[in-house]
């Protein structure tokens, strides 16, 4: 039961954990320790399994938040001579781009709008056109929008040129499945507080062995040097600089709840039942999502925001907080829209909840038309 | 009472935080949610008060460990065509260097051995020999030994000839006094899991406002520029990436406790008294300190290794830890020693706990003689 106190978090992560996963901060290790150094093993020899990757790619953790991890990835493996293309259709392939410039990379963007999925045309012509092109970039869920991107068509398109892909799959990975005995990627980066359903504190990239073996000098930066990060880890199984010893417990114990759901598979699947649940109400309630289903990936939804002027956002947000229920405060799209997150540990009662309490607020506000502006004719 | 299961740490940190500050992360969080909005300014507005910097500086928290926010710092702070002199006197000093190397910055140390304060001579010399240099990086306690360095005599030299300090006071700030209305510094960085006894995840700089004002568009990286990271929260108190939110409401808690136990002054107290039981028991045993008791900061210290053959260091921290007690399993040092902590939610009594532990490991080792190695006449 959610309480105006202790929300239940309908955002893109952080998000809603386990009681469980929570609990298992409660204790304080050392973290040269043998126990932490164990604990360290098991979770990147699990992360590995996870993208089916054990034969062929090592996992390195690293300190922070996601967008650490995707600067320490591109960092370490784009060569200051190297040329990353960025498949662009919201914020985080944006983000990445920024990386490049401020790192003094070369790169260029394909850009797509925010509600159309990554353009395959373009990626495979620009790559034959441009032979200085040696990295792709792409987001797997591009969480702007909530767009699920083509990925395993533009990891065969980049694979076929021979050009070297690194996937942002922070929202999706550990719900939808991203095989690399199937689709072959350089480097997969992600966070604990994601869809595996941990707390915050720590990214982690899946890097094909040879690739990071390559990779030593070329990072921008020292705490985001992955390369080292490795040899140091391999070395003593020991993190080089503190590692967030609590949110390694935690995220140990969220794997272990993960396996149990039954992994991936079992994961994706109450995610997408919370988002059929979600969709459903909300257009039952009038509302509109920004995409069409087939690109809606089962992470987060973006709907419209109603055109009738007794629709406030703000007054929105705060009684469905007072309700126990936080959702995204603000919006990252183009579009006049807000999002609501169905990942993290609910299930389809809880999105119930949400949705009730949606009906209720919009009573409350006096909204009686819940959809969006039309465009001018 | 230590347990084998869930050992006290004496360590440099990650350490051992008190219940309440665990307990603190039984609850989970919307970073961009109001209640957390006002635990970070409440988090910001302490860390600055502890300086005694409110009127001057401005804090500016970063993801990561401790040399994240270090690396952070001296990525933000020295201008591209800026030089700094590092004052070292052990592997955080060192540190410093390698990260303005692989910034590709100017950078000198003057060295002193392990075991010697910063030379205060060699840097009035060097700063008045070279007007090239713009920043000097010093170290509060050098925890490699837990040698104490001269921080308000450094701070003098610095800012009488118009350069500007930055301080690396990880494992100091919060029990060793440093008040910026008495030692003019323009940066100081530490973490949270040090002396202010919360859980690791997240380092932190206070850095005078109008330095940092000038320093946009320098910083290396995305993820570690604090310019950007502070302007980002001072727009909507948010962090502009995911934060730990966890590691802040077990900070917000530490610092609570702090603040109840009388701030610096009653910390430092403590802190104090099991260094002193921790060093008085030690000698009663038979161990001699690398550092004479002036130099030692009451932190970490670091003891000579028996040169009694029946002393084994791997047995020794293994039956430490079977009893309860986790110490530094390795040394930083060139001298051939091993470091206990004084710091975290411990006090005298747990101190005595752990000699007691260490004289009966000692007697089931058959150490007799516990003094170190004579250097041949």
């Amino acid at each position: 039961m959610p309480t105006e106190k202790e929300p239940l978090l309908l955002t893109p992560g952080p998000l809603t954990t386990s009681p469980e996963t929570k609990a298992a901060m409660g204790r304080d290790w050392g973290s040269r320790d043998v126990d932490f150094i164990a604990l360290n093993a098991r979770i990147r020899a699990r992360l590995l399994e996870i993208a089916g990757a054990q034969e062929t790619h090592v996992c390195v953790p690293v300190q922070g938040s996601g967008t650490f991890a995707v600067e320490a990835t591109v960092g370490t493996l784009l060569p200051r001579d190297g040329k990353m293309l960025v498949l662009v259709n919201g914020a985080y392939g944006r983000r990445i781009m920024k990386i490049c410039e401020i790192l003094g990379r070369a790169a260029e963007a394909i850009e797509t709008p925010e509600n159309v999925p990554n353009d395959l045309d373009a990626l495979a012509a620009a790559l034959d056109a441009d032979p200085a092109i040696t990295h792709v970039a792409a987001i797997h869920c591009e969480t702007t929008s909530g767009l699920l991107n083509p990925i395993e068509e533009i990891a065969a398109i980049v694979a076929h040129r021979g050009r070297r892909l690194i996937i942002d799959a922070m929202s999706a990975f550990g719900a939808l499945a991203l095989d690399a005995r199937e689709v072959p990627f350089e480097a997969l980066v992600a966070s604990s507080n994601k869809c595996l359903e941990g707390v915050p504190g720590m990214g982690y990239a899946i890097i094909r062995r040879d690739a990071l073996e390559a990779a030593a000098g070329r990072a921008h930066s020292l705490s985001l040097d992955l390369h080292d990060q490795w040899r140091a880890m391999e070395a003593n199984g020991q993190w080089r600089f503190t590692p967030p010893t609590h949110v390694l417990a935690a995220f140990g114990q969220a794997l272990d709840e993960h396996a149990a759901e039954g992994g991936v598979t079992g994961r994706g699947a109450r995610y997408r039942r919370n988002c059929e649940v979600l969709v459903e109400g909300m257009r039952a309630l009038g509302f509109e999502t920004l995409l069409p289903d087939a690109l809606q990936a089962p992470i987060i939804v973006t709907f419209h925001t109603p055109a009738d002027p007794a629709f406030d956002f703000q007054r929105f947000y705060d009684s469905l907080r007072a309700r126990g229920y936080v959702i995204y405060p603000g919006k990252l799209t183009v579009a006049d829209s807000f999002r609501i997150g169905c990942i993290g540990h609910l299930g389809e009662n809880d999105m119930k909840g949400a949705l009730k309490a949606i009906a209720e607020t919009l009573d409350e506000m006096g909204v009686k038309d819940r959809a969006p502006a039309r465009a001018a004719a």
